[in-house]
């Protein structure tokens, strides 16, 4: 394979996830591959089926780091997949690769009484991990930075707008703090399944049969525990070959941060319009075309992701339903691609969220002239309420049609069951954003308010 | 409306469902609607914003019973359905018609402060709470049932099956553990998500502006919580408008059930088909033209609802994703039909799960005529263990290429090196299933055993 | 069964179709299948295996009219649904129910040779049928009333938008003159398929045995096209049980019609938007809430119909590629609610887009206000390439950097290298609309222009 | 960057599109936006734009070849993917790239009056053309090989099982044909789709602007046209830039595509099964625990395939619906890598059909073994029809209930009603298929019968 025809896909259609996506690359799967197979060797060892010496030498010949797994092995991605197309698979051809690797006596420890699922969902488990090692802290810092946007705008009014139109003021913080709640929500999910990534050891068909026969059951009911130690993984109460729990809360929690991210990202897009332009992403993307655009990339490929994910999240709910037999005839194949796709766009959408969260500006002058648009018709909820128990209801419906800004300060000001009130307070937006105020605070810890 | 035109579906295209959907029908949902204004305005005067009188004469006139919510109240869900094209939903033209069914002087009580999304989100999440009610005990009783049959059959020996072919040997408790295991995963997540469901109560845009303006922000405050305690909710810690998990992760939930549910009928289906038949439905479905067939017909249904319910999900996603501005402009409008789906199917599937439950019958005979299907070589990784280090790979591989049947253990028999093996042991599936007696008592509570 | 529980869903949820999906209903699922059932003994009739008093019999008991099919036959929905359940489809029971309304002798020519699901299957083409005729003068309404707006506003100038920011000027007219464009492709699509909706008729599996054991193989080949010429069907080359094509081809034309609509729904709902108001539906939607509102309810509904048929079509696509044998286990049960469903979003969203259509309104003021909104940076494309070989690259970027509305104007007549340009020209965005006249005008039939 | 960084994906994942996906490789997508570019150059060239030596200078400095496009141009995949995040795609970057790879007078004419979308959108047709040439003819192999056997097994009878249950007879030569008809229903729709791949030219937002003011109308009008012819692409109407339909039906065809072979795999794979075993693959896959295995591999990596295209058919129509203004925000950027990586799911899919089709293999010893497992039953839709008329329904499905077997031929001959009867040409499967071998005819050119 020349080198040239193996890079399929070096990130030219995912500017998204571009620089960030490293760690679930065909190379990080490799090197997760190795590192389950040695994990393997070594749990072997921890149970007392392989000597010591057969985990250090396999560790040592296949770059086992501790904390780290394996990652001077050398064995190659694009070979692998070459050789990995007759069994359908990329371990098959790996077992032979790493046995070469290791002192001949070494051999048969490699792989001993696993198969290759054991082997490919252990390693996506692994980079899942490592995924979420990254986007955890990504989403926090997102969502620190727009609870401190929340606090510092907590009580500036703004449009509040529901299918389209403006409705009712509501405030910059208590949006943002909607974006801040929304993005914990789904970091929190994260950490929960981060938790719980299990390791895969159940032999050929889930019964671990081949390592009982060996070295009895006792030692193969406590190798799950053993390779799930080396890996930092968990263990769990049975293989999950064709129970896939395990990748679909994943996928779910993946396609939630995903979603969390988009309603941020098409708010930002929304509002960064040229007519409403109430925020900018700090380093707007140029334009081949027009010298002008300021465009805001990172909520355009943000909402490109949360295009995509619910898609591949479902992908993965119709393999686990068709996981049929002891190993399914595609739906575990479906599974691969689809949960590092997956996993990809989540890393590129957390990084591009810190991006846009750091960046983002606030435009108050913006933000007031739209409150001002409809000259006091935002607060029509508001003025039925005082003024329709006054006029009644034809009169206050004939009022609203007609009515806009100063005219409408106008108009009420005429209105003789009005004398008593004051208009202009009656009319102000910031006056009337109810709790806003609250659900900001709620986003910024106490000590930061 | 004429009576005909009103039932669009009565179930004719939803075999699945029928006869347990009724908690989610459209006269369900009036019911949950006018039970979450209801409770709206016993949650203002709880807060101390209404009068007891006014909540008791709303309750009363509206048909409220405690812990059950409005079931009496001669709204027509057809006629509602009508009147709610104009606005685009069935809450604005609601208000009208409670208006007019309480007294006079507790008219402008209905609908106090609140938005349509409030009384619909909330109606939904009631719906949901009924749901989950009938499906969390019927999804226990699937799982007993087949936790049962793990334990009647912890030991009876049956083939894998890997991308079709027969691999190792398991058990049938075995694989029936692992039914129990995804089942009770999925329901152990769907009765966390019960005690989750949240009240809605935002106002016109989340900022509950109304109630605090009239009511001071402190009964404003107040006011979600006294609603949820009235309807059996959750408080949330804000108005989930445009943050929208507590739709997602339900959904999550519900596909995960039936996914799990499709796992089982996706092996029954298998297990069931002519040529294999180790398992069969107790109640076979007939067929329109072929007396002799007896379909796995709960199965099929189940089957259909897997291949559905991941869509349905990614939907909710991306309508969580797109929840743009403080109410999206079709986003939301997307959920509805989209999450009662979901329940219908889930009602459906956890009904038809304990029907395939209860009558699943395991043909022993059949299991055991396919363990001996391939004469020895669903043991041929023990083989290999065992006969490669005697005779080396090459002959090993020519052996396990000829060999079947009675031919194989001759043929064993036949090679010097293996003399003092009891080959009949080394070919007894039997002795070759690993800790699947171990995972098939983990599905059975230990004094079941 | 009560007629209450009857209506598990009579639209509440379905604004959007509400009033516009009866010839999908459950009711006109029955009449589909008593049709389909009918015109199989008249087909039987046609090539000879029945007497023609047969199909006359039968036609008259089960109330066939010539053209319209089979109305009032008695049979209920919601009777046939729940006794549905057993087999897991309607049509076996409704095979009962029928032979007891023919009279005694014509009973055995119902069904006769049939299996369900070439009732089923060609009942889903007959309202499919229906819906497209329905559906398709709606799709050339709506792009005829639009292609007079793009005729109308030809040469109005506005503002085209890329990734939501002000890119260079475009026309109204142009702009319909696209959503005319996807409309009628879609339009012509589906009026493809509605010309190739097939007839099912295989029997058992597909190869129609029973009719030709009975009648002879020529009499068994000319039925499934007498069955077609009774039901205005195309009669398929073979049987299509397992080979899915009709379906997913119909379901990819609906998709693409629904898509096609909700690009115009998208538009119009940014461009409804408060601070844009470039457009407004004729009669906007009401509010619970908030009394000035005027939402765009239409557009709203049709976008919601947008995020959720694409994956319905989904279902489908799935359902076809797993069709496994001759009649799969699941696959086939899956989609028929989906693809009623997606007939009846289609039907809802072609009424709505007349109603959208024909309702819409331009706000040339509002155009104009927005297209001025950047003070000629509107128009720097044209700018660079006028001025940057007179000024170069840097002194032109500064000057874009700096400049907006009439200091733009001012600040180029300032610069001493384009002093023999007429600025106001080269700044006047109608004067930078290239071929939107062109590509506006293509939308409109010649003699319309 | 450093080249282990730059292949996130080298098929690793994706052994069903190894060595079949170079065509749609990030490579050759860059080839493709060369192409476009260079092909922009000579097309202004063609309309008399530019002169003809601009033409061949910036073709022969990029690699233009006739026919072939541009392949040595020296513009490095990942170097351009990591240019193309700030803009968030790739042709801002390249453009400059090109610029500097041309003599210094033509640069100028680099991407002239175009925008990124219009040769993005024109590379990834110009990727699917490629594409669909490898496509079709894999289609046309695979479909003639599986003629020829649809023609070898005509009349080899076969056991047809519907929900999972053997139902009647049909022949392996019908089941052939119907997924000789699927697929070659796909392919025509491919071939159809081939012809219609549309060029995209519009500039800025779609109106040609930047070209009509420096050319003129005429000219610009006549752009596309020129560029096609250089591209062997399709001039549309207009441009397409947010009227997605080249797209959608470009996916939905190989979404069809690969459900014909879904269709295909998921009978072979059944088939395929150990207890069944009708069907080999030529080459069964090994695998990395058990030595006898011979996975039908081709099945599984399809079956793979076809539970992912739909998804990412529905993301696609999602980015059409969603494609708002003159370039939405988002929806643009989601189509790349799913129209990407359906193609290339498409690609792996007909090379691993063709695979398929000429190593399957057909045991008829199986075959007729399942054919008479239930012992005559798979016949009862026909002893029924003979029977029922002389012995009544009761009797009949008392016989049937018990029967099996030589019992049920020996319990026929014992029935005095029956004593006229051939019982053994009544229980022949071979005597009960219908139209099998005429549907199995239509799969052959007559030529080949």
């Amino acid at each position: 394979l020349s080198s040239e025809s193996a890079a399929f896909d070096s990130g030219l259609l995912s500017p998204l996830s571009f620089g960030h996506d490293a760690v679930v690359s065909d190379d990080a799967v490799v090197d997760a591959l190795v590192t389950a197979e040695v994990a393997l060797v070594r749990g072997l060892a921890a149970v007392g089926a392989a000597t010591p010496d057969v985990a250090d030498e396999v560790s040592r010949a296949l770059g086992w780091q501790e904390g780290a797994g394996c990652r001077s092995h050398g064995v190659d991605a694009s070979r692998l997949a070459a050789a990995a197309v007759g069994g359908g698979n990329p371990v098959i051809p790996l077992v032979g690769v790493l046995r070469e690797r290791v002192p001949e006596p070494d051999r048969p420890w490699i792989h001993r009484g696993a198969t290759s699922q054991d082997v490919l969902d252990t390693a996506l488990m692994l980079i899942a991990r490592t995924a979420l090692e990254r986007i955890t802290p990504d989403l926090e810092r997102a969502a620190d930075v727009l609870a401190r946007l929340a606090a510092e705008h907590r009580d500036t009014p703004a449009a509040a707008r529901t299918l389209t139109q403006h409705a009712v003021p509501t405030t910059v913080g208590a949006r943002a703090a909607g974006w801040v709640r929304g993005i914990r929500r789904a970091a929190s999910r994260l950490s929960d399944i981060r938790e719980q990534l299990p390791v895969q050891i159940g032999g050929a068909a889930g019964t671990l049969a081949a390592t009982a026969d060996e070295f009895g059951a006792d030692t193969a009911a406590a190798l799950p525990g053993a390779v799930a130690d080396e890996l930092r993984l968990r263990t769990p109460d049975a293989p999950w070959h064709t129970e896939r729990w395990p990748v679909t809360e994943l996928a779910d929690a993946l396609v939630q941060v995903v979603g969390a991210l988009g309603k941020l990202a098409t708010d930002v897009a929304t509002l960064s319009r040229t007519e409403i332009a109430e925020l900018a992403e700090g380093a707007g993307g140029g334009s081949s075309a027009m010298p002008q655009k300021q465009n805001p990339v990172s909520s355009v490929l943000l909402r490109s992701a949360a295009l995509r994910a619910p898609q591949l999240g479902a992908t993965l709910h119709l393999a686990a339903a068709l996981a049929a037999d002891e190993r399914p005839d595609g739906a575990w194949h479906a599974e691969w691609p689809t949960l590092r796709e997956l996993l990809r766009l989540t890393l590129g959408a957390a990084a591009h969220a810190v991006a846009l969260a750091e960046g983002l500006r606030v435009d108050r002058e913006a933000v007031a002239r739209n409150l001002a648009l409809t000259g006091g018709l935002l607060v029509s909820e508001r003025l039925a309420r005082v003024l329709v128990p006054r006029i009644g209801t034809d009169r206050f419906a004939a009022l609203i049609a007609n009515g806009t800004g100063d005219d409408l300060a106008a108009t009420l000001r005429a209105v003789p069951e009005a004398a008593d009130l004051d208009i202009a307070e009656l009319l102000d937006p910031a006056a009337y954003t109810g709790l806003a105020g609250t659900f900001a605070d709620a986003a910024v810890p106490e000590d930061r308010r």
